[in-house]
């Protein structure tokens, strides 16, 4: 049975584009909050779970060995835009280790912040890897390296130990075994492997409130999360969703989108672990699915309510500014009893 | 009944991503020769029918008043890509009428081709109305109320003659009346009406065979065809697919996209017209699904068959340039009892 379609495009009086997908809801246990549309197929969960690959940095004991504070572990976890003090503090990072934007495997891009994207052009500039997006994750693996003391080369090939430690702490967090043929290749290059949702949102509930972790792990979880509440622009940017979510609830919300119509994310106060997928690989529906789980299971105060109604129902203006139409969750999705997100 | 899936998007031996559509494709007759998923469903069209609304221009006299040759006619019919020769062509235009690009109300966005906005930045110059993938619309509007000898202001108002002229157009190219209610407003501010597949199709079989169509229209029709032939860099840019393909096939190949998932375009040796829509709105995958439809209609020789598969299974690289997936047409779609697309 196909998935549901969760999310709507208007223009007009039309639904002009629809997007179908799937959204699990699970706590620590792996007891199901919230299914709709087939949780149990496997999905890449791309840069979602960058969280979960900085707890190597953490673990390492790298994080402590290079006095990396809250913006350098957001940056770990991040898929940053590129704006000047990101490119900086992971600079900062690599040569707390010794390295430099040499050592970086994830290819280069330009910002994916336009106005930082312009100034760093007209400043007579050009993109390097340190504007990837995903350049603190890797400064994040590279450090780990050199604090285990092993070659740093080659670390995003899937047999390298930082890469197998990494799947190791996606197993222990989703609670289930990853085939090793689930393997694809990031779009910075290093491996990802595909999970069922329930457990990609099992291993967010874990990672919010460490039941049925090793006190090393689930304190490395808290301070991590500590860390990206405390600097949310450090794992995005400006106006970005994750940050403005963040920069709203604080520890109370934890949320990370990844390419291709992934999120994650976590409601510690209810220890919930938040899955979802964009069939289609759109992150505009991805997002809105993401908030209006958020507001369908969390206890909203009003200015919550009202915060988060502007990511339920985006509006869409032109380029000339004028409302055209808007993208809304579905009743599918939004079902909402206690009138949280349309209240 | 929801629409089959037409495209996947695959990394490692996993399919990541899927998208549904509808598929139309209609002789000008409005005979039927290919229908997959809802065809009566009514979509907005958006960029997909400039070359419909470029009528109007050559109709009015316009073109033949300004000396308008190929280039100008393209860029009438373009969603271009802001690269220097179109924001010069842009503005020949408008001077043509003494007019310049205060008279454009279609919004500032900076080039979509990317090495063009950063050689914008660069001058330190900054991105105006020209630079907007719908200025050369724009200004064949402009032209058209000109040689029409009624005011251009407001223009992008659906009650203005020439947006009234644009929809009598599309009533008769389409062969059915379209409701008032349909009206959406498009990215640039203009009207555009939601037409089904069906009859956007038939639109396309029209516009490239001229049957059942006025002789002025017909004639119209012709020359903006032969237009996008000759110069398919003005209807899109360097590296577009619409351009590829035009390039490619030359007359054989009409082709323009939308905003959305929409795509359109024509066979005229065989008579068809083609209309897409993607469910999503996502671009990638109703540009693989035109292609797939020309590949499976098309009689095509060994070249135009080698040509077409990178369009209907495009490659995924990352940022390093690896091979991570490919995009590509389901069997629903890419049913090739002549080999046309595989072989």
């Amino acid at each position: 049975m196909p998935n549901p379609v969760l999310v709507e495009v208007t223009r007009g009086n039309l639904v002009e584009s629809r997007h179908t997908g799937a959204v699990a809801v699970v706590d620590a246990d792996g007891a199901t909050v919230l299914a709709l549309g087939d949780v149990a197929a496997p999905a890449f969960p791309r840069s979602a779970i960058k969280a979960m690959q900085a707890l190597v940095l953490v673990e390492s004991g790298a994080a402590d060995r290079y006095g990396f504070g809250d913006e350098e572990l957001a940056l770990a976890c991040a898929s940053h835009s590129g704006e000047p003090a990101h490119v900086t503090g992971v600079e900062r990072m690599l040569r707390a280790a010794g390295l430099d934007a040499s050592a970086l495997v994830c290819g280069t891009h330009w910002p994916l912040h336009q106005p930082s994207a312009q100034a760093l052009a007209r400043a007579g500039g050009t993109a390097s890897p340190l504007h990837n997006n995903c350049s603190g994750k890797h400064a994040g693996f590279l450090c780990a390296a050199c604090a285990m003391r092993i070659a740093a080369g080659g670390y995003e090939e899937p047999g390298h130990p930082v890469q197998r430690e990494v799947k190791a702490v996606l197993e222990d967090l989703g609670g289930a075994a990853i085939p090793d043929e689930r393997l694809g290749i990031d779009g910075c290059s290093v491996p990802n492997w595909a999970m069922p949702l329930t457990d990609l949102a099992r291993a967010f509930a874990r990672f919010a409130t460490g039941r049925g972790l090793a006190a090393q792990r689930a304190a490395a979880a808290q301070r991590l999360r500590a860390a990206c509440a405390a600097k949310p622009w450090f794992m995005a940017g400006t106006g970005r969703f994750d940050t403005e979510l963040m920069q709203h609830f604080g520890v109370r919300v934890f949320t990370k989108g990844g390419a291709e119509g992934v999120h994650c994310g976590a409601l510690p106060e209810l220890g919930y672990g938040i899955a979802v997928k964009c069939d289609d690989g759109h992150g505009r529906a991805a997002e809105v699915m993401t908030a209006a789980a958020i507001a369908r299971l969390s206890r909203l105060e009003a200015r919550d309510r009202d915060f988060l109604g502007r990511f339920v129902r985006p509006t869409l203006r032109n380029w000339k500014g004028t409302m055209v139409g808007s993208v809304r969750a579905t009743e599918a999705l939004d079902a909402t009893p206690s009138g949280s997100a349309r209240a």
